[in-house]
């Protein structure tokens, strides 16, 4: 780390969890001083858009606790160590809309939430949909439900899908120069 | 909590921090199973698509040591307590980027990692931009880059914008029927 902008001058793991962890480091800044950075660990995750043969998108109705809400979203899930991203997602969809994919391709990623979190998030896009029995993790509640694409953007705009993966690879799905692949 | 679908039956705060706080809750499955829940607690945050009257948008290029690198985004901030978004996005834009904005419009908002996150970042338009002096927190060693709007997909496609907040922002921009309002 001598090299980053803000070397470590320690840090302390304040916390070690299954799906985040935290810790505070000192960093020196260029100025000489330094400052505390607190940081959320997480492992990576996988977002998908699944888009059927008659151009609709498959989301995910479910209760997330930290909003303390329903959510709806582009089915997700999180990496497991040393998981590859496509076979997580193809995982992922399978699990949690019962669909395989006979394509999936990277659409784009991100960072969630760079300025505390080291979280980085792949979306793929997967067509070609044939569908089995979803099987979601026990303390997964999760209702599959299917839009048009073409209602996408109003449902964004609406505030009907209002988590930023779920924006993310519709958005980008939808500024694609062509829509099917 | 009562009505939650998975109502809390114990809540223990790991850590509280200055932008972030982590608690770890206990909660009733619907199967009368409990799970525990990582949960990060955010104070919320704006962001800013700010587009000059040459059709240019203002990025800020910054160390963020989460995920040790530099990246370029839209600029952006944290509420601080009681703060009105609004007021939050025009103010975050002026230390950021010296720039005042004649218009702030509401773009849209998103839950950053609802997962396991209770951010949620409210994204602005800001126009009508005339440029002053720019006044960073002591910590913000901030870059001041102005992009074409017209090159914003293929920055985002390309890799080199690749954080949730920029994603969705200029994608929502792009994606609204009349680019001036």
């Amino acid at each position: 780390m001598s090299d980053s902008p803000e070397p470590t001058v320690s840090s302390e793991l304040i916390y070690k969890g299954r799906i985040v962890s935290l810790r505070v480091d000192e960093v020196r800044l260029a100025s000489g001083r330094t400052r505390k950075r607190e940081i959320v660990e997480h492992g990576g995750a996988v977002a998908i858009v699944a888009v059927d043969d008659q151009e609709r998108v498959l989301l995910v109705r479910q209760f997330r606790k930290p909003v303390e809400r329903f959510l709806l979203e582009i089915p997700a899930g999180t990496l497991e160590e040393g998981e590859d991203p496509d076979a997580c997602a193809r995982r992922e969809l399978l699990e949690e809309t019962g669909h395989s994919a006979e394509r999936i391709e990277r659409l784009l990623g991100f960072y969630s939430a760079p300025g505390f979190c080291t979280e980085y998030l792949h979306v793929y896009l997967a067509t070609g949909l044939s569908e089995g029995a979803a099987s979601p993790e026990e303390d997964e509640a999760i209702e599959l439900i299917r839009e048009p694409v073409s209602r996408a953007l109003e449902l964004i705009e609406s505030g009907r899908i209002q988590d930023a993966k779920s924006q993310v690879g519709l958005l980008a799905y939808l500024a694609r120069p062509l829509q099917q692949p």
